[in-house]
């Protein structure tokens, strides 16, 4: 069992919990996702992914192991659920153990941005580097770091939170009052709000909608001035905290992913500009800066290969 | 020879080059200082090194290594100078290759900060643990990085310079052209010109020499409102670096030496209070923060102990 190629990779999110069977970096089948907030509790959750687990395994009896990418704080040794940030019920939930009595199979858990990054990493984008930093963009701002060829985890496994770092020493309190914090600039309902205000300024009516990232990429590619104005002051941003990454860890590349991500060059071009003015030669010249290869499938896949990698 | 306990540490600095002989971390010899300024090019420079070096190796025949502390970027690997910040003709220097040619010994050629860092790594403030950042606080502000019980040096060897990471992405441009660099406000001559700055609004007048780092520490100590509102003013903007570098690397130690941490608890106490308040749990609840066990000595004992690990 422990040399089939086959893995199982579960993907928590906010909303749905998405499990599929996974050969190499090609999902080859995948379970209805399971509708996160509908269980009350984290056992009754529990209950409905090892029956979708067991499922699968009756179609494909050869899985190796499963690996699970959890969106909160997690002790990935030993495989313990610290707490999740947007679903209730889950503190201090020993996950791996749990999940392994009940399937029997070898089990590992980590945080989904390590996963995301660990996809980016062993199959995608980042493939080959020894020092990559990768970061995600969306609700939140994740990341996860690779230096020397390893993820560097930190003392508390908690290490690459580039989405908790300071632009600004006075700026904007973030989660965890922590002052500047990126992802309360950049973060999906940020950017929103800053575009919306500034187009009221403006003296332009416009719906939250039609200002969240995907409707502001869109105006942005036709020319819209605010739209454009936005995306260069989200580069910029970006490139602060990234700029600091590249000051710290002087990493071969960057890896970007994440919904926000998906407004391509609007994003990446200003983004570029600010952070290269801002480097020397020896952490800029060799510096890649690189979409990621997985789009909505990075956690999945990623969790199924840290899963394959570590049994 | 390679079996002797002897290394000689080098610590080259803009004023003078300081050259001794250690044993475990302890100088036991030490040559009168060269004064770096004094010689035109690298050249006479180096030739004057290894007379210090020779002289000090007929007292000591048993030398088993040599460790260089170099203030600017260098390939660790190859032992090559490619730039000092304050010293001029030192622009690509192979001086690993040289000094190794000159005095037939192994030569080691590394970053100050990082030797600084390695000394209270290994024999200092820092002994023991897997994860620590490590920061001198002086003219400049320099780092190096501690991380799965590795150097992080990164993909060109320049990483860890926590100087050069932003606390303000709009703020005062550093060196490089980054926007907000945490040294253009916490370095020795930022910290002086601002308190002359305050002390001149508030209609005191003050010599700058009164506005440097001792002597507005010792103002502060005799209770000085303005001195003592710089040093809160110091310890926050240095805790937003600080605080960026646990959000990525989740350390267990920070360890700050330096001349301007020579003012001790006036630094660490607003330094501590502005930086616990913008961590989570995991990055805080086992946190250390440590004064640097070494003082001038800490460059001349890192690069010895470099030589002695790396032979």
């Amino acid at each position: 069992m422990k040399d089939s190629p086959l893995t199982i990779g579960i993907d928590f999110g906010g909303t749905t919990v998405k499990i599929a069977v996974v050969f190499q970096s090609h999902i080859i089948d995948q379970a209805p996702p399971i509708a996160t907030q509908e269980y009350a509790g984290h056992g009754e959750l529990i209950e409905a992914m090892v029956r979708v687990v067991e499922e699968l395994r009756t179609r494909h009896p050869n899985i190796a192991a499963i690996g699970v990418g959890m969106p909160g704080f997690v002790n990935f040794e030993k495989g313990l659920v610290y707490n999740l940030t947007n679903v209730r019920d889950w503190e201090s939930v020993p996950l791996k153990t749990i999940l392994q009595e009940k399937i029997g199979l070898p089990v590992v858990v980590d945080n989904d941005a390590n996963c995301m990054a660990f996809a980016e990493w062993k199959c995608g984008s980042g493939r080959g580097f020894q020092h990559v930093v990768f970061i995600t963009l969306g609700t939140g701002v994740g990341g996860a770091i690779i230096a020397n060829g390893q993820m560097i985890r930190g003392a508390r496994h908690g290490a690459g939170e580039v989405g908790q770092t300071s632009i600004d020493y006075q700026g904007r309190a973030g989660h965890y009052g922590n002052r500047g914090a990126l992802e309360k600039y950049v973060g999906n309902s940020e950017i929103t709000a800053a575009a919306h205000e500034a187009y009221v300024a403006a003296g332009i009516q416009k719906s939250l909608e039609d200002c969240a990232p995907a409707a502001l990429a869109a105006a942005a590619y036709h020319g819209d001035p605010i739209a454009l104005a936005q995306w260069e002051s989200v580069g910029r941003m970006l490139a602060t905290s990234v700029m600091n990454c590249c000051w710290l860890l002087n990493p071969e590349a960057i890896v970007i992913g994440g919904g926000v991500a998906r407004a391509g060059e609007l994003l990446f071009k200003p983004f570029k500009e600010h952070l290269f003015v801002q480097l020397s030669a020896p952490f800029k010249d060799h510096l890649m800066l690189l979409p990621a290869a997985f789009g909505h499938e990075a956690g999945i896949i990623g969790a199924a290969a840290l899963a394959r990698e570590l049994i």
